[in-house]
């Protein structure tokens, strides 16, 4: 199963940002995936980083005449450090005390993306904090950010480039040690923030300032380490028509085909559920089998079939290779069967 | 092979801190570490973080009015992701040049410590920069910080605690799939800094402000990992006697018995040398068989036995267990007795 973390689930709306608020948080959240943590579940975890993206990058702006500026990429890369460790610290507990002998590995993650990508072209990311009016322009002109103003937020903000992320570079290792048959005995934390964006220029790997969004990492990851089920975890206990509406209709099981329908027909908000959905969509249609969106608390519930939006499909229109049928090594356990 | 990149490796004296001038640094370093990467040989790194956490404390401070001041072992397990990063990117892109097949997996890294160890009673390690007396005053009324006065450099510096590290806790983990015969398929980036470093209280894992120092760790991780070979690279080409003399002596070929009786007899400078010669004593004697410390370029022929101060061991004093005689899974390469 692989998990992918909202914002919500490290730092709550209400809070100020600082590390004892995030822990307690956390321990929410940990606490409920170790119950969830059940032999014959593998388990890979992916998280956003949202709020703490943007407190370094405030942090580096207030700092600027003193330390030279780290570029987007960089910071983005201190988040997979701050955040897994978080989740090693907090999981780790959670496992520990309910006897599960797995070791957390949060993995530094790049995700490769094109520098031909359109998105570099047209950025559309709001980054970091609000400016007023006067500094936005400044920044535009000085360091050739692209600014918008969010009329209803009261400020402007930078936009970054959301490129499609292509392939996630220790994606191929990490597959490899879960199917060497360490599926029981490890919980990966990868792709932090949406992994860090990086080109191949002449050979060499270099970071991009851009952002790559989490949810189509998380269908990244889902494909590459071909797992069977990915639970979206958000703040709400799933997705919805008219959820704008005053009469908002949850959705509960729903078909592949219907859900992709609703999503075309533009049923989920930009920026928000629209990017989950269509995360699930593609999971499943790259293979995947089973697509949940819920919120934490109700996780166990969701897994069980009884909570959240869940999408099943029963024979994969993609047969996925080796690993659907237990890929293991002489004398390790038939692991590649795990959910 | 374990090996241990000191501070110049990343970021030399006469840097400005700039994240271009870390990459054409890493650049060199990894080039040579591309070199050695030979069949037959693992490759597990280590790093120093020290300018880096310098770095984003600061920015911290000054961002302090607004962004809530992260914890000290928050800001090293930012430099973890930070570094591992970079090390990713240069490594990776140079064993590519050189057509070596091995992912690079920076691991974020935490490292027990007592919460009991005296060192929390007589905080020792310098970390941050230099405050003027009054500042530095107020900090110690305000924050609790211990400050000291470095007369020579004109300022007072906080000082943290400086903890023997008891367990890198994801130090099982990496050493399984090692031991699965990922030796040759993977270079670990591990216990960046010295590793985050956290005690055991009422059952859960809690970060605390401390530094563990670098060589002290690489000499846990490499009893853990029982690494045949530890080799710390620093900025000079090996360890020397009468060192801040007009004729200093450059140790070769040595023999541990000898170099510990240097040692014991104050040859090498505390916060410098010292704790390098003791982590390669430490590392001996707890079974590993080879120990150098080299500068970077001289890496190769060190390694080959024509450079550095190098310390061999035939028969290590403590047998290793399993790990030496090759112990694998039915149908892998017989690779613990890799170097």
């Amino acid at each position: 199963m692989l998990v992918a973390l909202g914002g919500n689930a490290i730092q709550r709306a209400q809070d100020h940002g600082t590390w004892a608020e995030a822990v307690r948080q956390m321990r929410r959240t940990t606490s409920a995936l170790a119950d969830v943590t059940v032999p014959g579940r593998e388990l890979v975890i992916t998280h956003g980083n949202g709020p703490q993206v943007g407190s370094l990058l405030r942090e580096a702006e207030l700092g600027a005449g003193e330390i030279p500026v780290p570029p987007l990429h960089v910071v983005g890369a201190e988040t997979e450090g701050q955040l897994g460790y978080l989740i090693a610290q907090e999981l780790g507990s959670a496992l520990r005390s309910q006897r599960v002998d797995r070791s957390v590995l949060p993995i530094v993650s790049r995700v490769e993306v094109s520098p031909r990508d359109p998105a570099f072209r047209t950025p559309s990311k709001p980054v970091g904090r609000f400016y007023p009016a006067g500094e936005a322009l400044s920044l535009r002109r000085r360091l050739g950010w692209t600014m918008r103003e969010d009329v209803r937020r009261g400020g402007w903000r930078r936009l970054v480039a959301s490129p499609r992320p292509l392939r996630w570079l220790e994606g191929d290792a990490v597959r490899e040690v879960l199917e060497a048959g360490f599926g029981e005995r490890f919980v990966f934390v990868v792709t932090g923030g949406g992994g860090i964006p990086v080109v191949r220029r002449r050979g060499r790997w270099e970071g991009v300032d851009a952002v790559i969004d989490k949810d189509r990492a998380a269908a990244l990851v889902g494909r590459q380490l071909e797992m069977d089920t990915l639970a979206i975890i958000t703040d709400v206990p799933g997705a919805a028509l008219d959820y704008k509406s005053s009469h908002p209709r949850w959705l509960g099981r729903v078909g592949l085909e219907e859900l992709t329908q609703y999503w075309k027909r533009g049923e989920f908000a930009e920026g928000s559920m629209g990017p989950k959905v269509e995360a699930g969509i593609r999971f499943l249609r790259d293979g995947g089998r089973v697509f949940l969106i819920t919120d934490i608390p109700s996780l166990p519930e969701a897994l069980a079939g009884r909570a959240g939006t869940r999408v099943e499909v029963s024979a994969p229109p993609t047969p996925r290779g080796t690993r659907r049928l237990g890929r293991t090594l002489p004398g390790s356990p038939g692991r590649r069967r795990l959910k």
